[in-house]
């Protein structure tokens, strides 16, 4: 090492604007083991209380993106597009997104991560499908994406070392809330494969990590202007998370969930959120308006050229495609099914969404800490949105569970997580702002 | 672990008080390897950029003290009194402070750290008598201050050990200068040893930490409130040190400075300021007035009281006594010695004391990370004082080095480290406030 990495730590310590070349190398350092863990969170935690401005996020992205290797999708003539939602509950729009935009004609190429806490995770819904591998290598990656039009892979190790172990750090150190690293951990992983479009879903509400609008509006400005600083075309939707977007918390049930609005069999949130997503993807990538877009997604749905595709997706990774035609046979079920029933009358009017993620992941179906197994059975189904009546003892849901206690345990949390009111009550918009 | 530990990092991050008994668990569970480096690391600088109040500073070193043995002196029947300096250049204040303080009946308990970056340490300049040891069990602690009246040893590992593990830790992560965090470490350090009197001299200016009169005062303040919630006597003085207090910055050369001091033959700062200290000691514990303290001190350097307290201590642990009565013949002495000779006429008008440390410190004379080794014989001699005339091409003092090289490298940093002025400069004052 030529200097002290410290220096660069007390620099930000004291409230200073780092010099783009001294953070890239002190990240380099870090990547390479010369910048112990402690010396980094460190300095996380004086980047997240002073701040990082916009040159700055832009030096410690182009590191992470540098620490490792990045896919071209050279060979690939088609448009591609990579959506990414920052996070929620019963967020299953990627299963929806990636065969439906294929069946646009665009080609959807998104690396995905496991669930962490009480946000599901694509993968950990994914391979809820028998044998279907999310393992994949750039080559397969870049096949796929030719031969089928989409393709949701696990983020490789290759791919932005930095971010993984940055990332598993400031886990380890109560430093994840802030909008500059969030930005440049998410967009680092989005600017190492080259797509044509960047669309991002960022979550506010009590189902994210940005409770308020306005949060995620910085956070998705700063997405944008790093971005812009790389010379990628990135849109942004702060959409709603006040609720869960599906009615399924659970791996094996958000796919089924998946697979009956890609038959076109059921409407709703998750339904509209993934149509509106794909429309917006249609007007950047192939012109023509919203609107025409979200008419062709919604005649996808019906048609069976979305379903088509998935059943491609699923085939071409390995899974079992009944798991498309038929998910009841051949994914995994919980042993223990009890029905929730509305210990109230009234109109729901508000949601802890993350409690009932967490009730969710508490079951088996997520993990607290990273690495930890899941349960792809079990989980939790729960139909009411925002605005609609509940009836006392009518059914609400359902909890899928190893055993009657956590069954039990599980709706009472569910429960106890809804805020049921007199009066009517309007429902949240389902996008609160576009970005595009 | 009963709760994540994250939580209390969370806490501090988002600027909130954090409950003692929490913080206190906190810093047990870092001291049995419960905490990680990494979280620990990224606490401190939360708790440096946000704070820690009275109650979490409190809380922070009695649980630091709880980590290890305490000292209680319980077999002896004199007054006891522990002198802390927080660090300068030419400082070698305890030298003189310790025989002195013994000389007037007063028994002096100190434990010693060694050198750091621009700073010496006691300890390394004791060590520089041949023989003499300073890894002191408590109970040769306890019998020395009882036969001889003074001793000056090494921080036990097992006194406090949350503080070496924590100071480690804040010197490898750039938190360091944190007035609660430097006055919990100082502070838990002299709390575990039980004597009557805590004398502290924070020093401030170029060559201190604290950089500011006030800042100085800010960390005496910060020490005298803790000694209060601990019921323990605790007095402060914020001394200057714009300038190095004494002419010699080595390690042999700080001892034959001191030397001549306890022999009565060397007036200046350093002298005055170690009868300031030991006049404000002797009024605190016997009685009387500073002016009759001062002038008890100034009668056992010129009676040779002061000095026979030395050579018994420098003989007690077991160090060759003729480092006391001709330090030219034992002590190490550094092959070349070369003059620095001023190259301009004017006024001394300021100097940059941690620049002239941290060169005494590249000849090899201090550290600049922990468990570094020294060399005892190199070092720096600079004579002249603020307010001092200086004549181009006149000595001012002296490099003693390994090399030539290495001799014409420091006599030029020492150089270019003074502020030469055409008019009088007033010399800055000794003490800056005296907190009684």
């Amino acid at each position: 090492m030529n200097s002290d990495p410290r220096r660069i730590v007390a620099a930000k310590r004291d409230g200073h604007t780092l010099d783009p070349e001294e953070l890239a190398g002190f990240v380099r350092e870090y990547a390479d083991g010369e910048v112990s863990d402690a010396l980094a969170a460190a300095f996380l935690m004086a980047a997240l209380l002073n701040g990082l401005d916009d040159g700055e996020t832009l030096a410690l992205t182009r590191a992470m993106v540098a620490s490792g290797d990045t896919i071209a999708f050279d060979a690939i003539d088609r448009v591609t597009v990579d959506k990414h939602s920052t996070g929620g509950v019963a967020d299953g729009v990627t299963l929806v997104f990636a065969p439906l935009a294929a069946a646009l004609g665009l080609s959807v190429a998104k690396l995905s991560g496991r669930g962490l806490g009480h946000t599901g995770g694509t993968l950990d819904k994914l391979e809820a499908i028998p044998g279907l591998r999310t393992d994949l290598a750039p080559a397969e990656i870049e096949r796929q994406v030719a031969d089928v039009g989409c393709v949701v892979a696990a983020q490789s190790p290759s791919l932005v070392p930095a971010d993984g172990a940055l990332y598993a750090l400031r886990d380890a150190t109560a430093t994840v809330p802030s909008i500059p690293l969030i930005a440049a951990s998410v967009m680092a992983k989005k600017l190492a494969v080259r797509t044509d479009l960047i669309l991002l879903d960022v979550k506010s509400g009590s189902g994210a990590f940005m409770k308020t609008p306005a949060d995620a509006v910085a956070l998705a400005s700063a997405c944008r202007r790093l971005a812009e600083g790389w010379g990628r075309d990135t849109r942004a939707a702060v959409t709603d998370m006040s609720q869960p977007l599906g009615d399924a918390m659970g791996n094996a049930l958000d796919v089924i969930e998946a697979v009956e609005v890609l038959r076109g069999q059921r409407g709703g949130r998750l339904r509209d959120l993934s149509v509106w997503l794909v429309g917006r993807a249609a007007q950047a990538l192939t012109g023509g308006s919203h609107e025409e877009g979200m008419r062709r997604a919604a005649d996808a749905l019906s048609d069976g050229s979305a379903l088509d595709r998935f059943r491609a997706m699923v085939a071409a990774q390995g899974g079992d495609p009944r798991a498309v035609d038929d998910p009841l046979a051949v994914l995994p079920r919980a042993p223990v099914v009890i029905a929730i029933g509305s210990d109230r009358d009234g109109v729901l009017a508000a949601v802890d969404a993350e409690e009932i993620g967490s009730a969710s992941a508490g079951l088996g179906a997520g993990r607290m800490r990273k690495g930890e197994p899941i349960d792809p059975a079990v989980g939790i189904v729960m139909r009411p949105k925002i605005g609609d009546r509940l009836e006392a003892g009518a059914p609400i849901g359902e909890v899928h569970a190893r055993d009657r206690d956590s069954a039990d345990a599980a709706a009472a949390r569910v429960l106890g997580a809804l805020t049921v009111a007199d009066a009517a009550v309007e429902p949240p918009p389902l996008v609160h702002e576009w970005m595009g």
